[in-house]
């Protein structure tokens, strides 16, 4: 294969990506599970997710691409190679979304990479290698946990037996919501796990402000930080408030206040690198007169270095202990995700297609978690982010301009010819 | 009337003390509500409230004593005086409960004063004025808010139609459930709103530490503290807890952790008298992934000095504005209940007969609010405390002892008897 084909096979592809069509899908999807406040419910395995499947399957449909879904209900829509034994790149996200979800999380990841496919279909350029689009089930968690559980199902991180036996909020078991949408798509051609897959590739918003900050247009994603999900509960005495003088209490939320006032000086970091959240906190009885008795709250703590972490996160439980004034403590860690490093190879194609591109990009780590960590455990992964407004993310007024839109999906289109040759 | 008699009297009245008797009504009462787990869950209006009334005017008309009821379903039961048209001595307390209630809240006070009518009774002991047990309705306040709802009625602070349009958590209206038992109860005599009383009089559990601690059995109580509610809103912005660095954020739960901080050290106090107490403390979105875009807490402040409490009170808003990181704070006050200070000859009254019964007393403030705040703005008041196990009240654990409610009894014998003369 000569490198004067693929240049002009990039070309070729990256000048039928279209820019109104690319933001026409985003409209018509954005309607499955629209809110009526400019954003989205549209839930894993929900017949939200399951209408906004099957317009997918319609365009494929309509360019002939064949489709195959796995035993999670991933689906993978496939542009042949010339070489058909070969294992395809693949690139892709999600299509569900959290309750309150915006318009561009995960399915922008989606439609990118079948806006490439289109693009190569309407080029005429044939690749070596087949090339995907792929919709991983359930990234977000919201409705089942956990989250990027189809990806970590098709990785083998996570027993399939166990994902089809996680129940929603109504008691609903995800093997029989499953089973509906997979009857409803009637996709007959099935996908094994762990199938060989030559390279990944995932674009998505940065769900983060740096990338508008710093008037990039293009996140060169080196990684995924690390992350540590730890639940710290307090156990003290209730009390009446009106008659137990502070020496006499076990005030199990004043000891959770202090902890965590302790524990964001700990984790304060002159970098701001070190990401510290305490997202949850509930009280026991939770009444305006009673000494709460019981108190627990969550940490969510991340760092794209893993020993700096480890140190961190080793620290927690000693800290609250020492803040306890009286109460007991118990800190129980619930997650433990270490960092991801992305195949530097992929990287290094990412940053050279946005630099060719003229596209100002900056290397970053991602913060959130993707299903890029856990495919990237299967073959070489990369992914490219765009700017989303203010960073606002898993919000209703989530925003991507439709240019940059255009624009990941462009340098994703250049990765993925060069990844699949022509 | 001779003070030779009055000794006499006394003495023989408090002769007729039943310390078995009044410990077994107060097994027998909690009966009523019985929760299985040593405690009481007997909220006001409840079948259980209307049962354990039914109990107490079968054993009022075992006596021959007169009943009456307000239209808030205060209950009065009279032994006559020599002078039948003088304003009754009345004392009492309420006998609904918390929740998880125990089973000497509320009860021992009703209880207490029965007994001094079944020992004057008994004595053959003719009081000149007449002499009350009185039954408030809905004190606890945990089914219908506000809670010292039948005296604040009765002493014209809580207009009836506002305590009747009451509504429950299952959308009852606190005049129809009122009704229910008012019609159970049959009580044909009807009470006015202020009726003239000429002294009230209200033995309670301390529901506090203190008389324990210093190994006292008679609380001699010279006030109610003052009380101040307050709900601090806060107001930031929800983002993502892996892409959002800390100084992007403008994190609810942050801000109030700091404010809560602050407040504590505010209100440290050497003598440890001034009570604060944040009870509630939520979040929202309170997920463990995202930056909560929202936090409210409540704050309970007590002091027994009007003007110290007003000066703290009045530092909270700023501080929680200086403590504020971006977000938006509203302080709303919502409730403002100023400290009350008994009749001092009633408390001079209390000391006494608690000295005469050679029972060690302890002068102090009421930490917790009684019925006693709103009928001392009627008519001279006083309240007659015991000590409780370890301060625990408004707990299924609550405890005192067989001798301490006898105790409690005489003292308030003694002192409706010199109020009440012979």
């Amino acid at each position: 294969m000569a490198t004067g084909n693929l240049a002009e096979a990039i070309e070729a592809v990256i000048g039928r990506v279209d820019e109104q069509r690319l933001w026409r899908r985003h409209r018509e999807i954005a309607q499955f599970g629209a809110t009526g406040r400019g954003g989205v419910n549209r839930q894993a395995l929900t017949p939200e997710d399951t209408a906004a499947r099957r317009q997918l399957l319609q365009w494929a449909a309509a360019r002939g691409f064949a489709v195959s879904v796995d035993a999670i209900g991933n689906l993978f829509i496939r542009r042949p190679g010339r070489e058909s034994e070969a294992a395809p790149v693949v690139a892709g996200s999600h299509l569900d979304t959290q309750p309150t979800g915006g318009n561009f999380d995960g399915i922008f990841g989606v439609l990118a990479a079948f806006e490439v496919l289109e693009a190569a279909a309407e080029a005429g350029v044939k690749t070596a290698r087949p090339i995907e689009a792929v919709v991983w089930t359930n990234e977000e968690g919201s409705r089942f946990q956990p989250g990027t559980m189809g990806s970590a199902v098709y990785a083998g991180y996570l027993p399939l037996a166990e994902a089809l036996g996680s129940v929603d909020n109504q008691g609903t078991r995800l093997g029989d919501s499953l089973k509906a949408m997979l009857d409803a798509l009637a996709v007959t051609t099935r996908r094994e796990f762990r199938a060989p897959i030559a390279a990944y590739l995932e674009a998505h918003i940065e769900q983060g402000p740096i990338l508008e900050a710093e008037h990039r247009r293009i996140g060169v994603v080196t990684g995924i930080q690390g992350l540590k999900w730890l639940r710290v509960e307090v156990k003290g005495e209730e009390a009446h408030a009106g008659t137990t003088p502070r020496r006499a209490r076990r005030d199990a939320c004043a000891a959770a206040i202090e902890m965590i006032s302790a524990l964001r000086e700990l984790t304060s970091d002159e970098a701001d690198l070190l990401r510290f959240t305490v997202g949850r906190f509930e009280l026991s009885p939770n009444s305006p007169n009673t000494v709460p008795g019981s108190a627990f709250f969550t940490i969510d703590l991340r760092h794209p270095d893993r020993d700096l972490l480890a140190n961190i996160g080793a620290q927690i439980e000693p800290l609250c202990r020492s803040q306890a004034a009286g109460c007991i403590v118990n800190v129980i860690e619930t997650l433990d995700s270490p960092p991801v490093r992305f195949d530097p190879a992929i990287v290094a194609m990412v940053r050279r297609a946005a630099e060719r591109q003229q596209l100002p990009c900056l290397e970053l780590v991602s913060g959130a978690t993707h299903d890029a960590k856990f495919i990237a455990e299967l073959c070489p992964a990369g992914m490219v982010f765009i700017p989303c407004e203010r960073g606002i993310s898993h919000n209703e007024t989530e925003r991507a301009s439709v240019s940059d839109l255009a624009a990941g999906a462009r340098v994703l289109a250049e990765v993925i010819l060069t990844l699949a040759g022509v």
